[in-house]
């Protein structure tokens, strides 16, 4: 095991009506922004139940943050932040509204000329507004994380900070009772792409790490096609909620490599394209793990014994079989798993890869030996 | 699942040669006093790291904190905090110097006239002084939890507060290597048992929870009885640390049931015969198995399956194996397993049941159903 740090002050509270909780988080003088996205929570009665939490406290609204939340969206909160003297951000939403309410947090509190600095590399962030988070969409686990992906025209960059990390966290599984099929398909396949980034990479001994990392994948691959097919099961919803915020909070990547290279091609293909972020994720995977299949080949026969518990065959057989097992896992919760799913052909290679390269991609994997060209037989063997 | 809040804010530095993460976590104006037990830090070069992490700061020391720590030594703590101003905790040792660390941090600030009062249950914890831990010795779980147990003639109690939370810990694996083989093998059985006190209940279909718990025992299981054969293996050594710390910082307890009426039982074992704490909960735990074979059925028939791997025979076989072969490990572990083993024979059981009863322990267990005639069974089904 490597030496780590791990440390996540984020208060989790979770369970039925555990919205009510906010009255007590919140400083009953804060002003308080209220973020959200496309307005959701005002039909499914979430706003409603924020706003009778909130009785005695002031607070503002800002809505409208998009899936892969925009710079342009978001520098619209800071006049209304200036204005009001809001000094507390609550994120109502999934992981894009908790990320662009992150980037609001610390841009309101940004000394410098351009908070974009902060993704671009150049700024720092010293401070930021506190952040509290409703969650609506598990996925990203970017309510117990210090972590924030941005969107700029075609570039989608992320900032860590320990200024960001969410003061507490309400997680309330039946809010998210009423997410569409596509939803809970992209949800579950984010948390668990989530842990392959920490999880397949090579072996260093981590014995908690790895166990717990495959108990979370098996959760999800029991789980997710559940919450598809009886949509109103509470507990089907609290334990996929509960394993995609655990998959993020820095437990399983404490102490051993991460890759991310699937991430990082992925983000390119939502840049360009607009396409899902987890729908990246399930067509970027597979072909990482093929491409990479020597270099990560211990850990994929791990995964493919521990996992999906396959005895037969040998190593290279068990590798492909739990690769194929991935594939279908990714098409049962209703993903795309290459390129072609998505209309995408050999001539958007090249795109990617620039737009890598302008990136500073030059060097992913948990080895950072993936250099462009491996990144293009990536997309390649993603092709169809 | 069950609604939970889940809030554990402890920074923990891990890995090799951490403890000069002291200098960063500690505020250079602060007056610390390090607090230890016995002594051997002074001599397996613990506390020659700490005093070069400490160069720049002030501190004081106050040794000699006893396993089971008591209440007669730690208020001898008070005077000198007194006197030198001390405004911060560095304990260093096992949970007994971190336990008996948080008593002392709380009771420094305790306005009522005597803090025992804290233990007793009508004092209550406002504030307490910052508490940072160095451990050396895997067990407890107590560098990152609420929790601390002190003695007082024979009264082994326990309370939780927020306020003595560590606001870090170090955790250095190679600070474990000089460890007793008593010390190993109570170290890791008392983080067994205290993931079983969260584990063996009734199922709530907490799936995260209960995959991390059977992990946990899975690794040692494995890795204790290494630690024996293996001495000097860093990764064994690390894998533990990071299992008994995981076994009790909140994330297994969470949204589940909890039972710890072996604890309760086996406080008053070593509160009248100053039995190892870990001693008495390889004595407790199998009786409580046994005498509450119905209650638990579900739960122990799912340990049998998922932690030991046990396939034949009808549920009432499996179970019975499964606590033959934790009767078995703790055996490995250089354990007693009956009150015999530790020289107690019936005459005992009296004054055992008589301390439970003075201590208000009259509804044990998760259903709180486990009255005193029940604790009773289970300390004869310890006896041989």
């Amino acid at each position: 095991m490597y030496n780590f740090t791990f440390h996540n002050p984020t208060k989790v509270h979770f369970g039925k009506d555990q919205i009510k909780q906010l009255a007590h988080e919140i400083p009953s003088d804060a002003k308080i922004l209220v973020t959200y996205g496309g307005g959701s929570i005002k039909r499914n009665g979430v706003y409603d139940q924020i706003a009778a939490a909130l009785i005695g406290h002031s607070f503002w609204e800002f809505g409208g943050i998009e899936p892969n939340p925009t710079y342009a969206t978001l520098m619209k909160a800071l006049p209304i932040i200036e204005e009001h003297e809001i000094d507390y951000i609550l994120a109502v939403g999934g992981g894009s509204v908790v990320d662009g309410s992150k980037y609001i947090a610390a841009a309101a509190c940004y000394k410098g000329e351009d908070p974009w600095d902060i993704l671009a590399g150049s700024g720092q962030i010293t401070q930021a507004l506190p952040l509290g988070v409703v969650l609506t969409l598990p996925a990203t686990g970017s309510e117990s994380n210090a972590a924030a992906v941005v969107t700029r025209d075609q570039d989608k960059l992320s900032f860590v900070s320990p200024h960001v990390h969410p003061t507490f966290a309400v997680l309330d599984p039946l809010t998210t009772l009423t997410l569409s099929e596509r939803q809970i398909g992209n949800g579950v396949v984010d948390a668990f792409v989530h842990i392959m980034e920490q999880y397949l990479t090579y072996p260093v001994n981590a014995m908690v790490q790895d166990a717990f990392a495959e108990s979370l994948l098996k959760i999800l691959i029991s789980e997710g096609p559940k919450a598809l097919a009886n949509p109103q099961d509470y507990d089907v919803r609290a334990n996929l909620m509960w394993c995609a915020t655990v998959a993020l909070n820095g437990l399983l990547g404490a102490g051993v490599p991460q890759d991310w290279s699937t991430h990082m091609i992925g983000h390119e293909l939502t840049a360009l394209h607009g396409i899902d972020h987890a729908r990246t994720l399930a067509i970027v995977l597979p072909a990482v793990m093929k491409v990479r299949k020597e270099q990560k080949q211990e850990k994929l026969l791990q995964y493919a014994e521990n996992v999906w518990g396959i005895t037969d065959g040998d190593a290279d057989r068990k590798i492909d079989d739990a690769i194929s097992n991935t594939e279908a896992f990714f098409k049962q919760m209703q993903m795309p798993i290459r390129l072609a799913d998505v209309d995408l052909g050999p001539d958007s290679v090249d795109a990617f890869v620039a737009q890598l390269e302008a990136h500073g991609m030059r060097k992913l994997s948990e080895r950072r030996d993936m250099g462009l060209n491996v990144s293009r037989q990536v997309l390649e063997a993603a092709l169809a």
